[in-house]
């Protein structure tokens, strides 16, 4: 089950580079389906640049004359708007539309998209008509404009994440070689005693010392390693004071 | 509770466009802190393009020499990685980092930030000591090269959502007086200074002792009175060598 069943829609691009960095953010992500509806722009020199090496999507995106034609095959779509207020269309965060999308193309990987409108105006009322619901990414109302690449990575990246979650991450266990009571316990003891030594815990009050100094190793959990290198230190420190 | 605790800070960027198309994101999504630390490009016509009326973002960036300088305020900082191969660092995906930076912040607001690499190359290493953890954006094997102002975009996307949602998490934040990132160099400097008084630097390597050390320090993350305990042992341990 791959998210590669998800297919990338610009309709009406103006800018060049926004194409090229699209593909790049899709490609990132794991999505490889680029498909560009009544495009003002070409695939240029600046939206090569911008692809940065994710030339394969830009030369295999499909170009349409209208948003229906482009997402025939796809069984859910998505359109991205800023607009929520008395919306008709449901209206679903980032990662709720992630999994909306996921649930729709099921295991059979059938084919689903994600549009996304003009620069300037984003979609219209007609394009609108043709997607089961909208994305909304939540911006801040001071500075609502959020650049079209910027909002593919944002939706891809969801997308990645929901599709790659359940599968298990089974990754290793950091703190593999974990010390044990019994070394933790010799070395607070040496601690203590190299602490005596210089004069250190008389002050604060031994016990109160070690509790506080106790929590802070806690806290660290040293792995045997760590803790073979806090023991050499006091180690160190003893025989230099003793000279 | 607002998102603006939240600095995106870029580091060595090359592209004009990437900055401006940064600070577009940013404002899309309620942030307003830009940091540029020794930007490669100027804020030219091509930013204030890309950037589309956010040039009020562009006009407060700050310019930095160094990371640890862009970041100092901050007591929480994320570096963004592709690298996911035994790494030291905490690695978190966007939404889990979204989380653990609210957190930090806190309700008081704390300082935060997010840094993203060179275009090319990254960050260094040396740029990844300074940071708490990294965010790796889930990608495509097959095609991982992400636009840097989509990667802004990203976690932009992720800060905002974790932020409207759950309104408060009022738990008291245990770690109340967290340590600013220039308290927690000026210790690393201290410590590697005593080590070296100690001997103890020479066998490990200095260098890679510390990052190791420094795993350690960002796992226990400690508050700023751990930090002035551990801090006092140092002097103490200095002032008896020195006899």
């Amino acid at each position: 089950m791959s998210a590669e069943s998800v297919s990338i829609v610009l309709v009406g691009t103006t800018h060049s580079g926004n194409i090229g960095a699209t593909a790049r953010a899709m490609a990132n992500m794991g999505l490889s389906r680029l498909r560009l509806v009544c495009p003002r722009a070409e695939i240029d020199d600046e939206a090569r640049a911008r692809a940065s090496g994710a030339d394969a999507l830009l030369d295999s995106a499909s170009v349409h004359d209208s948003l229906a034609e482009a997402v025939s095959d796809a069984v859910f779509v998505l359109g991205t708007s800023a607009r929520r207020r008395e919306s008709p269309w449901r209206v679903m965060g980032p990662n709720e539309a992630a999994g909306a999308l996921r649930e729709a193309s099921g295991p059979e990987g059938r084919s689903v998209a994600v549009v996304f409108g003009r620069e300037s105006s984003g979609l219209s009322n007609r394009e609108l008509d043709v997607c089961d619901g909208l994305v909304s990414i939540p911006v801040a109302e001071s500075f609502p404009s959020i650049n079209l690449a910027a909002a593919v990575a944002l939706i891809a990246y969801e997308v990645r994440t929901v599709w790659a979650t359940g599968e298990e991450t089974a990754r290793p266990n950091e703190n593999q070689f974990a010390a044990t009571v019994s070394e933790r316990e010799y070395f607070f003891s040496h601690l203590e005693q190299v602490l005596e030594q210089v004069d250190f815990s008389r002050a604060t009050g031994r016990e109160k010392l070690m509790r506080k100094i106790r929590h802070l190793y806690m806290k660290a959990q040293p792995n045997s390693e760590e803790l073979a290198i806090l023991r050499g230190i006091l180690t160190n420190i003893e025989s230099k004071l003793r000279k």
